[in-house]
């Protein structure tokens, strides 16, 4: 059988650098973060780590819109995602109460791990507020405040590496899955 | 000026302990809140601490459905809310991929405090999760899971109470902001 | 056999809130916590939630002291420790570079539960900076900025509550484990 | 005058992956971190995100062991620090209650930006419990789990980046401030 892994053609990203909106890919999934005061620090703007939160939240999101429950995956198919390596650029500050648009692209998928681009810029303000998750709206967003290289891994309950099931790689590189799909 | 302040009747709750969801009072609003890894422990469950800041969003949202937007008014009236005290039950885990709704109800408006009531109950699955935030579906939900009373002051920038400009006084003796006015 | 159940009688206190300094209890355990970053907000000040943690921490350390390690007691006794209630006051502020000192008293040993007293003060600047946890300096510290009393269960794998081994409560009821011994 | 960004000569690292302790760095300053539930996720294993919140600890402890303290420079210098880029390899996993030792090696100094590398091993066990940061005890560690490159610069309150002054060049420079100096 011809898995996903087979037909997906990594896009050479030595490192995501996009300094201005239109030079970011075409996302897969986003979804909408709104800042609260757990997400800031003394400085008045996002605690830095705090992105790489936001970046798992969508990331679930996006799983969850393939019908992906981790949860689940973890009971039945005994794996589970972990964050194998991260390269971010921490370029503009996010405030308080700012809403923030964070994406998500798969750029290469492997037997046992993804590798992903995600950013986050600021929404337009609160007409997005009431928008579903996974919903793109399709207006320019602001330039990328943050970005970041995601190399996510499977692993079983013993830590080690696993390849994931054909079902989920077949659900990664299906349109919704991947943008290279489409390319 | 009868303000807020004059017309509330405060509720007796020497502290808030519903044991079922028919025990529960009427919300002012409600958010839904899902659960990532992030917010979980290596106990497989919410970790405690972290209901105060699902808490602190819901009430967050409440107050931007009330035209309240923090940055704003900390800029415009130098004025910050903190949380001057909390009591706070833990009755049962929620657990990863789990989707939260989390309620408020004011039961209190003095000049410088607010005094809130607030629980979290896990929602009905997936039906809502595109829900928009203060939306009530009207359908039961499960029985508290954590319950909270809350006081909330006004302070200035230099830490000192303040009193609320009548403007938001009455936004919180409203029936969207108070659900005493309803009684 | 007598156990520790049997030989502690609870202090009344129907909600911890002492105004200074001098009201304090005499401690069973403290330890030093420093203010980074992470632990601040947009206010400039400690988030509520993170007084949390701060205590969590604490009460890991005295348990520590007792020969309590959290990892193992889950893996041999199938025992974990979850915060059931807790009220808390938020009284002042901490800031960014302040060191905390963060005291726990026991007041209450019960057969699946324990009820504690914790406080968090200033401490009296860099100069205990290097002192070992655990390690009470006698020096006076500031007045509480934050006060609580948590009660805290024991539960098994399943959730349910579960009485605390003899060896356990014993340690509990020690004078280092609980400062009722020495009243 | 010769300032430190005129003598320092940067180390070559491309990205910094080094895959066994003989291959690590020398540290300039380490400190120790006990993992606490709430450092844990539903994993079993430290958050990923929370080996950021720990490499910012030490490099506040080591701004402290270098007479920075970051609120005094806030208001003195009108001078914040903030981190720019951050290469992060998530190499084994931290479970609780383990105590890692964090080290930081500073390996280019600008005029308004530094750059680091910083690790974290398993120490050896409750030996190092009470040691007080920034004391090495030479004893091998294991091999690393989480390695990190990061900028860290120099912003003004305006978020713009400042040169730092010369007396801050200088402490970086100093063999305490950059292992460089030593080679």
């Amino acid at each position: 059988m011809r898995t996903a892994a087979a037909v997906q053609k990594p896009i050479s990203v030595a490192r995501f650098r996009p300094t201005a909106a239109h030079a970011l890919p075409a996302a897969v999934f986003q979804s909408s973060i709104r800042v609260y005061y757990e997400d800031t620090d003394a400085g008045g703007i996002v605690y830095h780590a705090n992105y790489l939160r936001f970046f798992e939240r969508v990331r679930t999101d996006w799983l969850r819109s393939l019908g992906v429950h981790q949860r689940e995956i973890a009971a039945r198919e005994h794996l589970q995602f972990v964050v194998r390596d991260m390269a971010i650029d921490f370029r503009s500050p996010a405030r308080l109460d700012d809403l923030l648009r964070v994406d998500v692209r798969v750029i290469d998928v492997r037997r046992a791990s993804l590798r992903l681009l995600q950013w986050a810029c600021l929404d337009d303000g609160d007409a997005r507020a009431g928008t579903s998750p996974g919903e793109a709206t399709g207006k320019p967003p602001g330039p990328p405040l943050v970005t970041a290289e995601v190399k996510v891994a499977a692993i079983n309950p013993r830590g080690r590496p696993v390849a994931l099931p054909d079902w989920l790689l077949a659900r990664f590189s299906s349109p919704q899955g991947s943008a290279n799909g489409q390319a």
